[in-house]
């Protein structure tokens, strides 16, 4: 039974958006942008705007298409970032600089990211301003998360605080806006549209602090990828922030050697440094204490508890805690 | 006297853009966004807004919103299509790419799109909507049209119509768009949008085509290029494709050998021949066509003639045809 209404509205979303967004010509824009789309994927976000929808309400044709145009944007964002990341895999399939080129790669984001606004245009005058608005705050404040990833891959002092700072904006965010902006089109009140804003960050952190964890600590099985990805490509987490941050001078100078290293015990050498100092363990505390905050804030909006299933049901999965 | 409201709406727009558009932090992202602006340019697009929206009324806060937003739009684009044409140098000074790097480059570029549409749906909502979708629009076909650009150089046959509608795509809407937007904020009919639509559109069209005649034949003193520098590029200009076109087979295989060879005499050979197929005169020819063209849509327009001087200022000015 667990996570239905998320399977049903994901489904029905990826019918709904397998439709031709673009037209044909120039086939070296519309091919690569289709090429993204068609690439698939979860659908998070916009089942997200549509569960934060149907929290207030039934669902609208306004709530579909805002969804759609979150789906455009997050595409947006990942095309543009996989040319920065110089990424050459996505979901298993070429990126689509990899597959086209880097020109025809950053157009396709430019006019996903316009055909978004389009969408959103397209909705009742009475909230698509404030979709709009919704849009422009959120596209913004992701960028800036991209920026400042990269400005931390060249830094050697990253604290703790920017780092969360950094996933917030480049993860969290999308998600809470992408729930509020459902909310907003059932006419959600500013206090209720808030709460549930608050709950989608709080998720996001909770589930991007768990990402940092599992590629460690993870079994590789259900994680699904290869354990310490992060840690073989000196990627800055919340392990090694916080490692650096709280480790002892000794232990300290060990994690920089690590880091300078790329021998084949490089991983089993990190995880046991990250053991030493306690960061598994307060890596675990974060993730729990985000996930309270995020029911607690879904506790607090004005609507029947078993309308808030749905919700709860996703965020127990996102988090592996089956319930 | 000619000139003198373009010369006012210019000076005031620049002082009115002369401001922080970005936050300080990401300092890698907003200096780079910043840089860009600071460089200036003549602020065509925002003076024809600003021009489109005199001619119907009194010049309102949010014209001036949206010629901002029409400039910041312009520059997202030149942002981008620098790093597609991997371009050194813009207005003299370094491009974004290659002051800061491709990725801030990228994601300034972005952030300026996004910022575009923070202004425009910060209008009043009685047309905050409709200038939203001119924008959608526009942004579409400035794309589309970016993108046949970069198609032409790899392709051997362009014909004459696919350039004309290339550049259209590419420079002539933005101008059309931009004198609609400002006209709609005043109130003009749909039948007054759409011929001040297509007065700029023309003008457009027949600048571009003069900027292509004045590589080859204009007097480099007065153009303040170096003559022939698309011919030293095998640029696809309207000279080129009509002569492809029309020339016959000797001359065509005279041309295709000069694309191939780089001497010093490249330049005057190419013009030459050009004056053997006559597409300069062809060039004057649709110049002249398109210039009449948009006088033609200016003068249905149901204002009073007086109200259009400007516009015919700027048009005759801009096209060197002083009266």
């Amino acid at each position: 039974m667990a996570m239905k209404r998320f399977q049903e509205l994901s489904a029905s979303f990826s019918e709904y958006f397998n439709t031709r967004h673009f037209p044909v010509q120039p086939a070296g824009l519309y091919d690569a942008a289709s090429y993204m789309l068609e690439a698939g994927g979860k659908r998070v976000r916009p089942v997200l705007c549509l569960m934060g929808s149907e929290l207030f309400g039934d669902l609208r044709n306004d709530a579909w298409k805002t969804a759609a145009a979150i789906e455009l944007f997050h595409n947006f964002t990942l095309i543009h970032d996989d040319i920065m990341d110089k990424a050459p895999l996505r979901r298993g399939n070429a990126t689509v600089h990899a597959r086209y080129n880097e020109s025809s790669a950053l157009l396709a984001g430019d006019v996903m990211l316009l055909k978004a606004y389009e969408y959103l245009n397209d909705t009742d005058p009475v909230h698509a301003g404030m979709l709009v608005r919704q849009m422009n705050e959120v596209g913004r404040q992701v960028c800036e998360g991209q920026q400042l990833d990269m400005d931390f891959e060249q830094s050697a002092a990253v604290t703790l605080s920017s780092y969360l700072n950094m996933i917030g904006l480049k993860t969290a965010v999308l998600l809470a806006a992408s729930l509020r902006m459902g909310a907003l089109i059932t006419g959600a009140s500013e206090s209720d549209q808030l709460h549930l804003y608050a709950f989608g960050k709080n998720l996001g952190m909770s589930f991007q602090v768990q990402d940092d964890w599992l590629d460690a600590f993870g079994d590789p099985a259900t994680f699904g990828k290869k354990a310490g990805g992060d840690i073989v490509q000196n990627k800055k987490t919340f392990l090694l922030v916080k490692a650096l941050e709280s480790a002892g001078p000794v232990q300290k100078e060990e994690i920089l050697r690590l880091l300078e290293y790329s021998g084949e015990d490089k991983v089993s050498r990190m995880i046991a440094l990250f053991t030493d100092c306690a960061v598994d363990r307060e890596a675990e505390a974060a993730c729990a204490r985000y996930f309270d905050q995020a029911l607690s804030e879904l506790g607090q909006i004005a609507v029947p508890p078993a309308k808030k299933l749905a919700l709860e049901e996703l965020a127990a999965h996102l988090l592996g805690r089956t319930r």
